[in-house]
């Protein structure tokens, strides 16, 4: 049995100007985790105020994943990585609380907590295989910070594969902010390898402790793990080979991501298995279309949730049952 | 579509001696409603320390629940009704806490905020049809508490249908319980009447609250509510007509309870219709005989449960199934 995992939290980070796209003003940005559990969820929106959009109104990457849910089937679960706003999605508790600004000396306090309780959890969790997402606004740019925690940012050419929910992505303030939060901490680029709970408590977000502690966990009792995600899951798999554990890890992303960053080069230096997945959205005249112009590009389990609907031969459907998803939450909230 | 809702509580009331049969030992009583929570959702134990059977081995009816969902399919909820322990299923928040000893003045005052958020999730819920069970051990008495503070108990022949968990119901000792209950809240019988929210905060519990909340709000949006369960259940829908809501109501139970109390009279008296399943454990000898030796009776939604599976076809499968998720359990924790 196959069990799609949403780790859905938040960081202060995101509020930083400029820095993130997932939500229609920054006011919003905390609920973007809540409504997009409850989307992947019910289908619809329960607590959350308002649908995910971008500025632009480009759709939440959630309704790709929910569109999946709703043609293949498979069970759900949802953990808080650190919600910040109330969420009518049934969640697990492992007590992962909001991240601070990366920039502040210790972000993520929680940190370490919220890894050992996911780990126990991925270790129990019946199930053959999970695949894992994550909503968390800001993200590329707390993946970055772990990545560079760890060292594992600058193979050869010193390039960083990190990308981002906006066209043009904002990679200097990215960096900016990163040099910033490393030295409030006191970390020298590498300095937290091969600890890797240290990199994500001085310069990472609560939702990663949570899914490399689920990795680590599940892959332990044997469980596949397929990561969902783009650069941010690179950033999981170095933690989890940074805390020892070897075994076959697998990241399934979007043509999107893959065409913004060199994320192949990534996912070979850390033995990963890449897959790699159009949505098919390019040439439509529908919000969707908004994606093939390079926004979102990834999130919520989106690459994940599309590499089940293609190993269920039903890829060619999900662009159409991604616009239904989307048009049924905006007619009931309003466009 | 329909969806099982779980509520899953404690009252500190199930600690009195002689009131509940949910667990094998006084220690292991409140963890009961965190292990059901988790069999129901994952088929097995994931932070739970032991699976729920009473102290002569009579499992869970939890592990009819699951047999159901495994057979036939439904989506399931579970909410917080009052949780003391953790649990590894994922819930929604309602802002319900543990319940105290009914003897104490104020033994629920999360009872109001629990009763408007519940009722605001089952407002919001996209479902056709919602099937509601619960698990809080100590339950039968902190709903005879309410059901005698609204003054629904005695109709006619001052008769109060009252079921247990244990083959021979301890109603003296409730009784008495609640006599002390009323006393140390100031209320004479019926003082609660029409003030449903009332009645939970003095002499009930907080998943009383909870799933009275959630049906009157699915009820108001002409979302169909299944109370799956024995007397407990009939104290909901007593607290439901209480809160003036009128609309058609179904309490589904099993012929154990039926055997045990005359449901039949109480739903008449409430404008209920009643659904008497029976799980058909009579004649096996394995450990669901203790059912048929009058144990635990209901609980978990297993009247509900079974209702589906008799809508679906399937309740000549339930007995075969249950045992192998019994097995299963224990199999994985130890006799």
């Amino acid at each position: 049995v196959t069990r799609f995992v949403l780790v859905a939290g938040t960081t202060a980070t995101a509020r930083i100007d400029g820095i993130s796209a997932a939500g229609a003003d920054p006011e919003l940005l905390a609920h973007t985790p809540s409504a997009d559990a409850e989307l992947i969820e019910y289908g619809r929106l329960v607590r959350a105020p308002v649908a995910p959009v971008s500025p632009t109104g480009c759709p939440t990457p959630a309704a790709v994943t929910r569109a999946v849910r709703e043609r293949v089937g498979f069970e759900t679960l949802v953990v808080d990585g650190g919600l910040a706003e109330p969420t009518g999605a049934p969640t697990v508790d492992v007590g992962a609380k909001p991240g601070r600004d990366v920039r502040e000396p210790d972000p993520v306090p929680t940190a370490p907590g919220a890894w050992v309780a996911a780990r126990e959890l991925g270790e129990t969790l019946p199930d053959d295989e999970l695949v894992i997402g994550e909503t968390i606004p800001g993200g590329t740019t707390t993946a970055l910070g772990v990545r560079r925690a760890l060292g594992v940012d600058e193979p050869g050419d010193g390039s960083v594969p990190v990308s981002s929910s906006l066209p043009e992505n904002p990679i200097d303030l990215k960096r900016t902010v990163i040099d910033e939060a490393l030295a409030a901490s006191g970390l020298a680029p590498g300095d937290a390898a091969y600890r890797p709970e240290r990199a994500v408590r001085l310069v990472g977000d609560p939702a990663l402790a949570v899914v490399a502690g689920l990795a680590v966990g599940a892959l332990r009792s044997e469980t596949e793990v397929v990561l969902g995600g783009g650069t941010w899951m690179l950033a999981v798999a170095a933690l989890v080979r940074h805390a020892g554990v070897a075994a076959p890890l697998t990241v399934a992303t979007t043509t999107y991501v893959a065409a913004d960053a060199d994320v192949a080069a990534a996912a070979t230096a850390l033995d990963c298995d890449l897959v790699v997945t159009d949505p098919g959205f390019a040439g439509r005249d529908d919000p969707l279309a908004r994606y093939a112009a390079g926004e979102a590009k990834e999130g919520a389990g989106m690459g994940g949730a599309l590499h089940l609907a293609t190993r269920a031969g039903a890829a060619a459907d999900v662009p159409d049952e991604t616009l239904e998803v989307v048009e049924r939450v905006s007619d009931a909230y309003g466009p």
